[in-house]
């Protein structure tokens, strides 16, 4: 059986079994009950191993390791200028996750993983979410459960493996490692650990702040082949053209408005006509923010800042550490727009250019704004930001705040919605826009750089629509 | 007709025909004969419009566009940390082919095409070899001839288009649109243009620095899916075995030995576990380089040196200028091992790490050693050297020194060969190698960032063996 067949039987058959009821909740409390975290802001002078370099300003680790803070220098398309911090990590971290068969279903080995940055402590993450500084143990802290299915693959079956970019406007080209193993062997568990349907992740996306970011993009890059609703789905032409969109594009029934190579063609395009540049810069060359004691900030306290904060945990690789985070201001949107297009789903995306994704440009939902101070002026003159914002219930078949990275990121969250639109947005859209299906977002999505990392967080939402 | 099965037909119903003999030879000898070049080399204070940055020791035009000569500190495997100056050319050219149909078989719109760099004054070019300050006219010059069959590329059909990498060793992360467009409209032609068959090209490919490189990665990116040997080629059973690596790999007969998702996996993997780290620095701040009044070199005289030329031409866009070279020291180096496994030809790849890639690790070819004063010392401890320098002419089925880029590289060239091996290879290979069929390469340079320009270039030099 190949990696779609197997992803949509847990999908569909996880649902009617109804698993989801089988003790998640009971474990979830559990976990929350067995550890205590206390995370609180510190002045940058109280970050154990962490200081500002003198000659760049850059904020670094005196081991060279994990990552820094530094500046970005980068030129949009009307040609003007712009600096701001960003955090540079170079090493490839491994976002993985371990699934195995159990009564015919495929589950996912789950982690109720405590971060810094989580505005709830805990998040459901994937098996492994580790960059190398972490699993080589640079911090002197135990070892990561479950790394080496990851590091040595031929241990399992490899259903996904593919390099993924993270957040362009807070990260310099990083990428992490997405990858999916199957076993079939007994995997003894830790107290952390919880196996759960793909159908079951599915439903727990739709609660904020509970499936996290890692999770979110490794069950984007999972190939799903529906062949019926599953039986919670609503009924009706909606579904239907949803089902049709994840369908093989050439096939009768589910074809797409443009084909692939199309797609490509046009995203070369952007790619090539886009006038955006982008470079490193120490920190101290930034401008227009200020560093105190206790921040690196924008002057006017509208986008992010840098900060430290002091973690008192039981239950994770060292029980004390600081470190510094991004601290966002207010809450993000990302909002695909979906039309039935010949009866079949298509999602349009955005050829987005960011300063710190390799290549600049890369697709985007329809609408994204980063978190920020004033969420309505920054969607002043977004297109089709009328349309992502709508307040009509009917059309809007996913809407949820969930949370981003929070290892790197303090309390970062972004709305997420799918909106159902109709002739109110016409085929031949705005420039850098285009009409996908789902089927052509998957096939994207085993090579890396096509589609950011709100992209996939969303298309792991549309999972849960049907 | 899928894009495939033309340019096949072209090759080999173009073998079939004999065009080769059509008039080339004159057509070349009457380009070289219509206009003079002169190229001298300048000391920097010669090249006119461009400074050494007071601040950086950059080198830069005084518009800010074509390039800038800049440094680049990178980290190896082995933990040492190199500086070294680099090209920095972030605008996305374009090497765009224009083909038609003539008598049923595709031609290419090759150029006749001078740059100060190349030995031999001309070689064949694709239509439109330009990037956007060349095509935006920044130097005032004329227009770039058929510019506008890419810049709007509808007025066609499109048949590649994808981003491509050049060298690593020299470029910072520049990209490349490789673009072929199919037309039936009458083309007006220039005197430096000449429509040339895709098997003709391919017969020129064996001339020494003839096709140049832009030509060469276009060429690649052409998907082919040969039927029969051609006419001309050598029966037996390397052929056979080579024909049946185009083949679709998951077809009986043509089996490859690794899936194309094993391929991508493995090079994930070894996209993970590279722990070179690269970024850009001032020029001023490279060690290890000293500047003249007339270069920046390597203390040892090894690499390469930054250097100015003079141009006066007549037949280019402009009559006279001067711009900055990297010149190289001797010949590099670049050879696929090919080996028959279960009759089908396997091609061992090389997952490669260079400083000036956008993610720093591609496909190179088995074999790779840089243009250096010292071949021999180069291929000291380099794995696969021996085979790569065999001798044993049956077992070398190409064996050409071709250019690099003329426009950036004065007078920069690389050893191609194509080497069988049999039982003395084992399927079992060394660390970070693999072997890939054609129909595999193939499809992986339907995307960016899977080969470098040096493989995509032996990979043209392979469809001239059968």
């Amino acid at each position: 059986m190949d990696a779609a067949a197997l992803f949509t039987r847990s999908a569909a058959v996880g649902r009617r079994r109804s698993r989801e009821g089988s003790g998640f909740t009971q474990w979830w409390d559990q976990r929350h009950a067995s550890a205590r975290f206390d995370v609180r802001p510190v002045p940058f002078a109280g970050i154990d191993g962490w200081r500002f370099e003198q000659s760049t300003g850059n904020l670094r680790h005196e081991s060279g390791r994990f990552f820094s803070v530094e500046g970005v220098r980068y030129r949009t398309g009307d040609g003007s200028w712009h600096t701001q911090p960003i955090i540079n990590q170079p090493e490839v971290g491994i976002l993985g996750l371990l699934v195995k068969e159990f009564d015919g279903v495929l589950h996912c080995l789950m982690q109720a993983k405590f971060e810094p940055g989580n505005l709830n402590t805990r998040q459901i993450s994937p098996t492994v979410q580790a960059t190398r500084s972490n699993f080589a143990r640079v911090h002197r802290g135990g070892a990561t459960p479950f790394v080496e299915y990851f590091r040595d693959p031929e241990r399992g079956r490899v259903l996904v493996d593919v390099l993924q970019s993270e957040q362009g406007a807070w990260f310099w080209q990083k990428r992490n490692r997405n990858i999916v193993v199957q076993v079939d062997e007994d995997v003894p568990l830790h107290d952390d650990f919880r196996w759960l349907s793909v159908h079951e992740l599915h439903c727990l996306l739709q609660v904020d702040d509970l499936v996290n970011m890692d999770t979110r993009t490794v069950l984007a890059c999972m190939p799903l082949m529906p062949a019926e609703p599953r039986s919670g789905a609503q009924p009706g032409p909606f579904t239907d053209a949803l089902l049709r969109s994840y369908g093989d594009p050439g096939a009768p029934g589910a074809a797409a408005l443009h084909t692939l190579d199309e797609v490509r063609s046009w995203l070369t395009g952007e790619r090539a006509s886009c006038t955006w540049e982008s470079r490193m810069i120490p920190l101290a060359a930034v401008t227009g923010w200020t560093r105190t004691s206790e921040e690196v900030a924008d002057d006017e306290r509208r986008r992010f800042r840098i900060m430290g904060v002091q973690v008192t945990a039981e239950g994770r690789e060292v029980a004390q550490w600081s470190q510094p985070l991004l601290g966002t201001r207010g809450t993000g949107l990302s909002v695909f727009l979906v039309r039935s297009i010949g009866g079949v789903a298509h999602l349009l995306v955005r050829a987005r250019p960011e300063p710190g994704l390799m290549g600049l440009v890369e697709l985007g939902p329809t609408v994204q704004v980063e978190p920020c101070a004033d969420l309505a002026a920054a969607l002043d003159g977004v297109p089709y930001a009328a349309h992502a914002c709508t307040a009509d219930r009917g059309r809007t078949h996913f809407d949820t705040v969930l949370s981003e990275e929070g290892g790197r990121f303090h309390h970062a969250r972004n709305r997420y919605r799918i909106i159902e639109v109709g002739d109110d947005v016409p085929l031949d859209v705005a420039g850098g826009f285009c009409w996908l299906t789902v089927a052509q977002m998957t096939a994207l999505l085993r090579h890396g750089n096509y589609l950011n990392i709100e992209a996939r967080s969303l298309l792991a939402c549309v999972h849960t629509i049907w």
